[in-house]
């Protein structure tokens, strides 16, 4: 792993176990010599993958060990059996495991037991039904280690493109009201920051998407580019950090303009997320910046429908799995201010 | 040409002849063999490519020699001189000739003395400094040729992708009250004529993108997708169109999705371009379905920043060209009934 594997393993929940996050997990260890994939550790059911993997399976309670029983066995930090599993229908009981497998990685990760924390596939109907009130795992997360949920920010990252979503989970008539100048300058500065301390980027550069098209066609086609963007741009650059726009977003996606910045922020989910999967379905990874510690995941659901069917790809895992032993390398060795 | 070459040449015009219009029209030209271009005639102010471009240059003043000439030199139809040129500095009178060009390529679309019309860029503060109060080119030609604009739609193709945004150049706070089902199921009529007639497939398959994120999540994250758009697809598929949706944008722009359509329906300008580009910044071409000509352009403006310099790219037009090309040759062949 040469000097790019952080100081502990990674922790990587199963997520629902009746989806493909243990099938996922377990392919990735399978694929670790190929990818170069620092050790870490699968938290659920171990059971679920038992049953329909043929692997080396090794329960540890330890994460001291993980990394030498990650050469010869997938280690698994199994909490707890989720009852009788049929694939690609979700349970109660699954859905407990689930949510237990991501207070322990939290946990771990919190403590330092674990280096960063990999999220797999939940069901939020299944969640949902026993109680669970987030609207997803980020939310909840970022409560658990006390941010408020504005503070944490979801950017996708690809190979040569990263982009962030001002505002996310909200209905499209109601992004030009949320998307205030007060978000965009502080989701600006976390992710800067970010850049900075977990990319290992000294001067990231930034730019910014115009919420109408053609960034407003200097106010013909909408005024929040003149009235909200730009003051929040003049404030973001005030403050010494680099930042473009805003842009019209049809241009901003461009190769040719796209190559020019470490991450491109879009006012809403599909001004985002539609390029970013266009270009980069299979190799997208989802991480939440302005956390205390590094959490990423495989940009895809519990996909109940292919569960078992060994047609799950394991590629967003392994992705998720390099990018946050990167992160939580880079944030090991990181020199900048953790202002 | 084989077989894929329309009966009579096709209208270039050269647009702004202080923009970039004029030296790309002649670079295609110089490509014709290269690319199989079917034979064209440039529309504008003859000088403007002469004072520019060392190539031969044939004035002429009759469509019926075009195809002759063309072999051997750049068949332009003079049509005045727009005054002294300064490449990147518009003036009225290159405005004028521009609207000219337009004019004068869709009269002879009209009167079949072409087969179809590709538009050069123009300069909207230009046109706008001479009266002229048109959105753009699209909407003159479409009262030209007798379509509200409403019918006039836009379309972005390129190879493997074609996308409809159902709204367009409107401010993205007025998109949710604009986007109304009559909108949708007309441009759904238009789009699935213009795949079947002009694009020669028998029976397009059509998606819509949920206007919301996760096409609003069972309504979690908006109402529209209940409550405009499944009527309106309801009332589209009972047409016999072939048509999915609503669904998630970012998932419908997967290639293993995207691949599935033969036209990608979105609600509003972004969510259709910035995939869109992102992918095909070089070789997208922009068309207008509902008219009674073939009429498409390449897509993008004037470039006056560039505008003499030989650094414009002729990729844009010549794709232009050949589709117009193509789609002429189609509607010529079609055997589908013109309703």
């Amino acid at each position: 792993m040469s000097g790019l594997s952080p100081r502990r393993p990674l922790a990587v929940t199963m997520g629902d176990p009746a989806g493909v996050g243990p099938e996922v997990a377990a392919h990735a260890w399978a694929l670790r010599r190929e990818h170069d994939l620092p050790p870490f550790v699968a938290i659920g059911d171990a059971a679920a993958i038992e049953s329909q993997w043929e692997g080396p399976v090794r329960r540890v309670s330890d994460m001291d060990g993980v990394a030498e029983i990650f050469h010869d066995a997938l280690p698994v930090l199994h909490l707890e059996e989720s009852g009788p599993l049929t694939l690609g229908q979700p349970t109660p009981a699954g859905a407990t495991c689930a949510l237990h497998a991501l207070e322990t990685g939290i946990g771990l990760t919190r403590t330092q037991a674990t280096s960063a924390l990999v999220t797999g596939p939940v069901s939020k109907h299944a969640l949902h039904g026993i109680g669970y009130t987030h609207p997803g795992q980020t939310e909840f997360i970022a409560e658990r280690c006390g941010v408020t949920a504005t503070n944490a920010v979801m950017m996708l990252a690809a190979p040569g493109l990263r982009v962030v979503p001002l505002t996310v989970h909200i209905p499209l008539a109601a992004v030009p009201e949320q998307l205030t100048a007060e978000i965009i300058v502080a989701k600006a500065r976390i992710v800067a920051r970010g850049l900075r301390r977990d990319f290992g980027i000294a001067s990231p550069r930034l730019a910014i998407a115009g919420l109408n098209p053609h960034a407003g066609e200097n106010g013909q086609l909408g005024s929040e580019e003149a009235e909200i963007m730009a003051p929040a741009i003049a404030q973001i650059a005030a403050e010494g950090i680099i930042i473009d726009g805003p842009l019209a977003a049809d241009s901003l996606f461009a190769p040719d303009v796209r190559k020019h910045y470490d991450a491109l922020l879009c006012g809403y989910h599909d001004q985002a997320l539609a390029p970013f999967k266009a270009l980069h379905f299979h190799d997208g990874v989802n991480l939440t910046l302005g956390l205390p510690i590094i959490r990423t995941s495989p940009d895809h659901g519990t996909a109940f429908n292919i569960a078992g069917s060994g047609r799950a790809d394991p590629g967003p895992t392994i992705a998720a799995i390099q990018l946050a032993g990167k992160l939580a390398t880079n944030r090991e060795h990181s020199v900048a201010p953790a202002k």
